[in-house]
């Protein structure tokens, strides 16, 4: 497991949220993280597909951990803003999420992610977000 | 209780994402709803202070409920795509998030939401979402 | 004229663009700015309505020229991103935009815009815009 | 020339902004599409550099011909919202943008597109949009 994996994985497991939606950290390259969340009631909206607020809530934070991939030792990142747009409802198995940096400057990162619905072993592109992260001093 | 805040209230409970995060319906208007989201381990990031993808996910039905509100009957609402701006971190009692219908079409709805996060007994706005919402026929 | 004014009209005036496309001055005060965008063949897109590049364009400046009114001095602001919603076609005579911050950090503004369809004398909302700002020193 | 490329130069030669502002067609593809933008003093902002809001522009008209390259027949497109990120300021003879739709339903497209700084030949990556657009029906 590299340092790159571990730094990822050590954030990622402190956040309550994604532990409490069965969230699943999948590969960490320089740039580019995916995760994965698999179907359940805790992820469902009044139709029983997965809840744009849960996909949303995934491409955010692949979007932050791509961001913390690219950044300096000792700084942590969060979120300014994001925007997602959704291809198609999702309603699969699980949902994928890749998130990579187009761009890291000093303060600012330029992110980008795509969903994936997972479907009897199919992967279906199911939504699009681009966000903007900043780079913050480590505080814990 | 009115017929717009049963209308709603039906859809938000079958929401089972909301249900696991404890969010809660707080008022129902003509264009204008309002929920809330106690603080709890299920809605933290890294720092314990409220997820972004929390936030956003509130913000999204705030948008979406606040659409409903004004959607002709047998119509359902779903998100085409939604951008939400943090102003500050929340870490309070719970957040609030009021949504708002800005203009309403045959086919998409334009609409905003304000979050607020509550410490103390004291309301501060933490964040900004502007989303397009779109109405769709009920299937179930 | 106050300071304020002459602030944002000096910055303003330097634009190439906005001199180009007739755009004009009409009021600011602290945290609050309003632009506006006469018709003419230099804004249309191909059926003859305002362009959503330039009503884009316009929505920009004033949320850019908000964040100034309270940025501090020697300052100047670049937009880190921004997003807008049409929320009908805008075809009058003139187009208005009234820009306002909606919370100004250090080193970061959160600003909403709306825009105006103005035609006959009536007033008709067109556009949302929402955007974040940065404050940079300024080089000139 | 293409039938598809004669389909959106003719649309394209109709927007009195892009002919303004000197904007050209390099190539239609279909689902992608490029344009140029020169520098000249129309398209400046106070600084010197592209106006982020002939950035915004440039991407718009490059998501919504995008979109139009696999429009149905008889069909138009218009922006149902955009939302650009900067990555970097843009000051060199010209500005390209790559525009290509991500997902193109029945009534809506999810676009993005890619804008790149030409500087004494070297092109540089320097903003990102991602975009709803809806068809239709063409009227003139």
């Amino acid at each position: 497991m590299s340092a790159l994996y571990e730094r990822i994985e050590t954030s990622f497991k402190r956040q309550g949220m994604m532990q409490a939606l069965g969230c699943e950290l999948v590969s960490v390259d320089k740039g580019r993280v995916e995760f994965a969340l698999p179907m359940s009631e805790k992820v469902t909206q009044q139709q029983g597909a997965f809840h744009g607020g849960a996909l949303g809530a995934l491409a955010d934070i692949s979007c932050g951990y791509a961001a913390l991939t690219v950044a300096p030792e000792g700084m942590e990142v969060t979120s300014v803003e994001y925007k997602i747009n959704f291809a198609a409802a999702a309603s699969g198995e699980r949902v994928h999420c890749v998130g990579e940096v187009k761009r890291a400057g000093r303060t600012l990162a330029v992110c980008q992610a795509e969903l994936f619905d997972v479907k009897d072993g199919e992967r279906k592109s199911c939504g699009f977000m681009q966000a903007t992260m900043i780079y913050i001093e480590k505080k814990y």
